[in-house]
């Protein structure tokens, strides 16, 4: 990582042979390591940290007078995803780096599911033009599903051998309990392959206690991000877990978590920031990592604690911390300076040396790059649908017939299986208004088999039209719901025809879609922009009935193979507990 | 590390598939990851933790009913040499594994400058059979002054990138701040190789403050043992290093470093301890890294703080908390029972689910197995030596001459240069027993050049004859003071006759000797033999006048050639400061 050149051009600077390039003189240095505050001045020469040392005087081409402001080291989401911010790499950097999170650890499992390894190289291909450290959780699920569903590309053992090497790959992402339980080799040889590269794998505990929780641990699992409760919190520390405080858009663990650390005086250097899934738009009103740190300090933690948790903690975790996570001699320069610790507002942002935002604001925004045609053509129907692609044939005559729900349960990912009359029409059936029971589906669209899963689902509130969007976790195929079969095949024609993204659709025409085109996840376009796509598509979705304040994002969750009691793929309804497919009648 | 095979095996034991090995019942378990004391019981299965989970029921082939004694991690020290123990591994083991320590971190530099990487590799030959854990700080310096001495073997920066691949390789050990002070590229090649592999430089910051302590840090170091005091412990921790609280034999550095570090509130996660070089009598009288945690306790730290120091906190330093550390699920079973936590006398210890000792004594002594016999045949005299050989020629006629003395200050390993009047006989110049100034001689002993370089010393307190000595830092010829010429010839003839070791001799005769055939370092006996074997050595020093407890101790570090002010080696007096050759005459 560090050559000798740079090791050696680092010490000759502070040996005063050269000067430096820059001196933010007169901070308030928040030291993690030590855990103090105290007032010096920082030297930095190209990308790194010369010398913190009070009251030295060395020659420096810059001067920033910081006349008494924090100075702190940039902010780290220890576990993060891209997709769900709809945002490239590029745009989302532009809204965080403003707000002092400069290293994201990103587990890119979504492109993984349609690209695999190229989709992973493409994602991280402009990461030097970046004014921010992107690092890697690789993907350890990809599929999520294997048997049940069809994705566009498959990490196996051998996959993820290769690309734990690249030098971005820090761990094996949010490894799935069910996995270890119920001991599926395939996964037992990443978490072997992760362990005998000296890197860790990260965890996805959720709900697990007890003895479950102790086996799960027992494979080797770091960490945990799915933790709710601070029973959960201790739990997860006593089996030798680290705790990944997680405050997103729908999963906000912060308080709970934080206040129960400081009653029971858990020890802060076992846990660690992160979001998970945070929207654009939270991040910009509140902020990203930084709102954790302000908020952890308003429910009474130690401000340096606060710092510490979001910054050297996070990298000590990923065994990083001789490159950053800390304002000390040699380190990459990455630092906040910050009026009002409390406030966490960067009024300067220096990545790896480089001022990069102000006051808010980028100092230059990251231009999106042009990206590979590929990626942009990932959406591949192996035929055009059509109404008939959604109808279901009933098994017996009559006029109704009883059939498995899946039942939202609003702002959480369980979708329930509820059992349910639905009218029977010409031997079809039909979905059920007055209880707000529509069809499901879910579309092949790797160009692979053309498999079409339909089903019913309860929970969105749609009066008429159809909803469809390809980000649909975690195979993205095309997922889609709707009162009538002919808007819903249009919606989803629709997203093959924009390479993938969001449609609404109404009386058998669109009325409005978003692309995603980068792997049918993600725009190509800055943030601002994409935030006012996603709140034009919300009204729509909105004129159609359906109350919900995200519904694509409701939509990306609810066929998912894995999370109880009932998902559904391209390949049809899924019982999730038995991990196999089900009838949609009962 | 872990194969596909164990972690399964571990995951399908906790859910119950198979029986465990053992269930230590009823214990206060020391919890180091949740800082926590509660009352469970363990399940290990093999070498690894399944359970620690109270109040489940695993069956298990073994139960030990604890009656509710502490259950702790097995303890760790970070930073280590063998070889001035004089015991093989295999023979510590039986001293320090009684008490606890069941990893050591060791940095074999002596054996490096004795026989490279051929040496190190015979010394980790039999670790599979070891009662403990034995890892591998690489030696950064071998040699330690490069053109000054001669050394064994090299150690180049390209020896140290294959080193570094070893299993056993966790660091690269102690490196001095002159190489970065210096900018010696050699050694940043070995520290830009070793963070290459995402393993640490350990460190040696030995009295360096401010800047210089900065500029140190910069290159990438990641601690130090060399700390003594409080505000130099402050300093480290400010610029990024991690502190070793060291306890040795010479070096006690617990008490003031505990002291101010509960006085200053400092972080102590960021600490760990370790011996650095203590004596096997001073290991079976007080213990080893036990004292540690039992004399932090008298000093008012938290008991479970302690234990963290002394075990957790060392294995996430060197990346390995994974396996080992704390008693929490997969991890190695590494396991102290202990009645008094204050008293920390283990009256179990299990290394890697095995019972190792019982009540202070070893279930089964290790044996020291049979070394190759190439290791037992290190000392070549390129010719043997005569009194001829230690007459050094006065520059100018006249019965006196100014000479350079290295002065010992007594139990620090500083050597300071005393200019002083000797008396000058047939032209040679002479040592003077009044004053306490005696001939110090450093001969070649690897068959390379047969040099013998020839000073003064004072503060020995030899009377007559002369003790001679095959480890002689670090460079290891052999070193060998004397009141006459003859006795010296004699005692250096005699290491050599004995393939290494210490010598006495008086009146031209032998008087004791004691072999060190292991690189000329290391005895391949008991450690019940070499302590006695010690003692009856210095006895016989004792009766040539020399008041001191530990002379050969102090003989092997009187001539070192980097620690200020003056050193001697094979080629001649060492201007420390000025690293060059410089004239005994002034």
């Amino acid at each position: 990582m560090r050559t000798v050149e740079e090791i050696t051009n680092t010490i000759r600077t502070g040996l005063g042979e050269f000067p430096c390039d820059l001196k933010l003189s007169n901070v308030k240095l928040v030291n993690v390591f030590s855990r103090e505050i105290y007032e010096t001045d920082i030297y930095i020469k190209g990308k790194r940290i010369i010398s913190i040392e009070p009251g030295i005087n060395l020659e420096s081409k810059q001067v920033i007078d910081c006349r008494g402001q924090y100075a702190m080291p940039g902010l780290i989401d220890a576990h993060m995803h891209f997709e769900t911010t709809m945002l490239s790499p590029e745009a989302l950097s532009n809204i965080v780096v403003p707000s002092g999170t400069l290293t994201l650890c990103a587990d890119l499992m979504e492109i993984a599911n349609v690209a695999g390894e190229d989709g992973l190289r493409a994602m991280i291909s402009n990461i030097e033009n970046l004014p921010l450290r992107l690092l890697l959780e690789v993907p350890s699920r990809v599929p999520t599903a294997p048997g049940l569903e069809t994705t566009g590309a498959i990490l196996g053992p051998d996959e993820v051998r290769k690309i734990m090497q690249w030098p971005e790959a820090i761990s094996l992402g949010e490894l799935d309990p069910s996995k270890i339980l119920f001991v599926k080799t395939e996964y037992i040889q990443k978490v072997s392959e992760t362990l005998a590269k000296r890197k860790i794998v990260n965890g996805h505990a959720i709900g697990r206690m007890g003895q479950e929780l102790n086996v799960y641990a027992s494979s080797g699992i770091s960490d945990d991000h799915e933790t709710v409760t601070v029973e959960e919190m201790i739990a997860r520390l006593r089996v030798g877990m680290k705790v990944f405080i997680r405050e997103g858009s729908t999963e906000r663990n912060l308080d709970a978590l934080v206040a129960g650390a400081l009653k029971y005086h858990c020890n802060p250097d076992n846990v660690r920031f992160c979001t998970d899934d945070k929207h654009p738009n939270e991040i910009a009103e509140e902020g990203h990592i930084s709102y954790n740190v302000r908020r952890a300090q308003e429910l009474g933690m130690d401000p340096v604690d606060a710092v510490r948790i979001a910054t050297i903690n996070a990298a000590k975790h990923f065994r990083l911390e001789d490159e950053f996570g800390s304002v000390t001699p040699g380190r990459l320069a990455d630092i906040l300076i910050v009026p009002d610790i409390s406030e966490m507002k960067p009024s300067m942002v220096f990545f790896e040396g480089r001022l990069v935002a102000q006051d808010g604001r980028m100092v230059r925004k990251t231009e999106v790059p042009v990206y590979p045609d590929w990626i942009k053509d990932t959406v591949h129907l192996k035929h055009p649908v059509t109404a008939d692609s959604f109808r279901l044939k009933a098994k017996n005559a009559g006029d109704e017939a009883v059939v498995r729900v899946i039942d939202m349960i609003d702002r959480q990912i369980i979708n329930k299986c509820l059992v349910h009359k639905v009218p029977v029409r010409d031997g079809y059936l039909e979905r059920d208004l007055s209880d707000d029971v529509l069809k499901l589906a879910v579309v092949e669209r790797y160009g692979k088999t053309g498999g079409v899963g339909v089903g019913f689902v309860r929970g969105f509130g749609l009066q008429n039209g159809a909803l469809a969007f390809s980000t649909s976790h975690d195979h993205h195929n095309i997922v889609v719901i709707g009162v009538d079969d002919e808007s819903m095949s249009v919606a989803v024609n629709e997203i093959a025809r924009i390479h993938g993204g969001c449609s609404v659709a109404k009386d058998g025409q669109v009325v409005a879609s978003m692309p995603l085109v980068l792997g049918g996840l993600m725009s190509d376009k800055d943030a601002d922009v994409v935030m006012k796509e996603i709140s034009d598509l919300n009204e729509a979705a909105s004129s159609l009935g359906c109350p919900m304040q995200a519904p694509f994002m409701a939509l990306s969750f609810i066929s998912l193979p894995t999370v109880p009691e009932l998902g559904l793929t391209d390949m049809g309804l899924i019982d999730v507990l038995n991990h196999k497919l089900i009838e949609v009648e009962v």
